[in-house]
């Protein structure tokens, strides 16, 4: 007879109802592939009365997130409540308690993740998360185990589908970010306060929990510069296209030696790579291993079911270390090494700059000039067609330059009387 | 102090000299990461003599794979010798003496896979081969682990570098097949007898390793149909693109509840979609779960190191589960349902006819009635423009039609006298 693991469930939500689905309506074919049985013992959520449409029977469904926290039978801690405080208190009881942990909580890992593997490594419990980055896409997997004999060089994450799929809008349909924005909420695919998605913060959350992952150390989202994507334009994909790029809401990590270049904008990246075909609600990963070379993965990054996949592959994974005691193994990696994320200041990279003039005698030149002085070179101009008001739009390419001297050389063209305050200074990686 | 794994490698060829590369170089890192000492003990190949430019020093390196197999101090076993035979008895040998496996050999597997694990399994070792398919691309650890709780309802995979560099080659600069092989070979992109690569068995090796996994049946290459890419011209390149297509040699595995669906060979995709965008010698495999829905893993698909990558993956596995005897948990899943291999003459897809007639008059009358008698539908069809000896080529893009009535098509159309020689057939995806 196949040996049982017992499983309560914190947060019968979204990902919640479809991770019980597969543990229920799966439960055979899981057990034939692992010998084992994965079981549901518990649920616990405030809402005990909505019909989730799948069948509960043998599972007790309680407000008392008690039941299974002090329930010594239980084996998996499964938390899907998401936020902060709760979320953080329940998770630290069950560990305490010796329970394993399957988590998708991005926000919690990006600001609690060192306290919470310390507590789970002095307890001897495991704490999984593949579900918290990517949906249901390996990318924890694939960083952990798979790539474990490679240092990671760089990663290059289009991570939230909300931004994404009103970036592939905007880009494929020339339709202006207000319309596709309302269009997302309507079917679902933004929230009602997007803020989150749009502002990068999401993101920021989830390049934390790989970039630590990848470089053992503890990142913190804070630590991570983030811009959102509210003010690109039509006009800003339309010229994008023309220099042969595509507008995504980028999270990036590079390693250079002992220091980590790691941020969250919009960047321009070239239309034909493989990542800028990543559209609409998709996400992908695409890194560089020092022995591997690029791998890219690719995937629905949200939505009930690839997410509860992704949170019963880490159920089963534990299940199996559970019945054999390897506990240790799952031991988080931080690395000896000290390294230190580079200022923003100090990113060197290519730029594009937008914007209008309100007339054109002497712009160029006095726009160069300051460009010139600030140690800027110029990759190149496009100059569009005057409006009726004699506005005109200029988009510069420069060579890479120090963020710094951008940073200087836009505060400068902005005091110009004739431009005009829609300045916008995207990032460009190729 | 660590505990310290022995390796032993049958094999100093290219994959096995990045291997032995990684485990000299970044020893330290690995055991920082794992904490354990994974050291290579003994090095055995016919060539001994040969500068492989890594200091072998400590390391036994010798001609007698007894140094090995008879070293009861090595845990591991390594084999990148390739070929059948000679390869099949050190394995054997090894797991006979208790040692787990580590293998890059998908020629090997593909027609011995289930006599090897079977051994395996009763002598509880572990055999590792994520080298297989996919480079350093962690396809196998994907479908074992990190896509546990999805049933993969297909897979299209472009996991041969040779091919698709040939193909893309052809695709963008409308070179010729020849010219584009000759300058693979020179480029050392194709080997000096390219047939296993040009002609799918190559291909067809990967796609019984991972159509056994993913569906839990042992599936043999030679039940796989398997056409290889020698008869794509340019001219087929250029009519794909015009009907918005790309060709790429796939393998491809369809699960229809109890049958599944098995082949490889050349095939239309729509040039927009992302796995068209796999090109020259990457690799790429695109699969569907039924929880998690599509997913891609891209990347290198040869090469010495991401291949090394993941020979020292597979190793890593192996020493983390040595130190925790969890050796039963990598059993390989076999599935109890009874699955049928669809015989290729009841495939139902949609097909692309190419064909050159010597005149015009009652051509498309006379082909369109042979198709109509078959009960096959036309989608598209293009004639081009009639050449100086007065033939023409036309295409066609059939409706979904059952192999069998295409076939039959083929060969009446074939038999008409107006008819050239050179009749293409290929099939499409959408």
């Amino acid at each position: 007879m196949s040996k049982i693991i017992n499983v309560g469930i914190i947060g019968l939500g979204i990902v919640g109802t479809g991770t019980a689905k597969i543990l229920i309506e799966q439960a055979k074919t899981i057990t034939e592939k692992i010998n084992l049985k994965v079981v549901i013992k518990t649920i616990v959520d405030l809402d005990i009365t909505t019909d989730r449409k799948i069948n509960l029977k043998g599972i007790n469904f309680t407000k008392n997130v008690d039941d299974i926290i002090l329930d010594d039978s239980i084996d998996i801690v499964v938390e899907l409540i998401g936020g902060i405080n709760l979320a953080k208190k329940f998770i630290k009881d069950s560990i305490k308690k010796g329970k394993h942990i399957v988590t998708a909580n991005k926000a919690l890992l990006a600001s609690f993740g060192k306290e919470l593997f310390e507590l789970a490594e002095k307890n001897n419990v495991i704490i999984n998360f593949e579900a918290s980055v990517g949906g249901g896409i390996p990318i924890i997997k694939t960083l952990k185990e798979g790539l474990v004999s490679n240092s990671i060089l760089s990663m290059y994450g289009i991570i939230n589908g909300t931004a994404n799929y009103i970036l592939t809008n905007m880009s494929k349909y020339n339709k202006p970010f207000d319309e596709v924005l309302k269009e997302a909420q309507d079917k679902g695919f933004a929230e009602a306060d997007p803020t989150f998605d749009i502002e990068g913060n999401d993101t920021a959350h989830k390049l934390a929990v790989i970039s630590t992952l990848a470089y053992g150390i503890p990142v913190v989202s804070d630590e991570i510069h983030c811009e959102g994507i509210t003010q690109i334009t039509t006009l800003d994909m339309k010229y994008a296209h023309i220099l042969n790029y595509e507008i995504k809401l980028l999270a990036i990590a590079k390693s250079h030696n002992k220091t980590l270049d790691l941020r969250v904008h919009p960047t321009l990246i070239p239309k034909d790579s493989i990542l800028a075909q990543t559209s609409f609600e998709n996400n992908a990963v695409y890194l560089e291993g020092d022995n591997v070379g690029p791998v890219m993965l690719y995937g629905k990054g949200a939505g009930m079911m690839p997410t509860a996949s992704a949170v019963v592959s880490d159920i089963i994974d534990i299940s199996k270390k559970i019945t054999s005691k390897v506990l240790n193994l799952n031991k988080y990696y931080y690395s000896k090494k000290a390294i230190k994320i580079i200022p923003m200041f100090a990113l060197k990279t290519k730029y594009y700059l937008r914007l209008t003039t309100k007339d054109k005698p002497y712009v160029l030149s006095k726009i160069s000039k300051i460009l010139g002085d600030n140690g800027i070179s110029i990759d190149s101009l496009i100059q569009t067609e005057t409006k009726e008001d004699g506005s005109a739009v200029i988009i510069i390419m420069t060579h890479p330059a120090i963020e710094k001297a951008i940073m200087n050389a836009v505060k400068s063209i902005k005091k110009l009387s004739f431009v005009k305050k829609d300045f916008l200074t995207l990032r460009v990686e190729e």
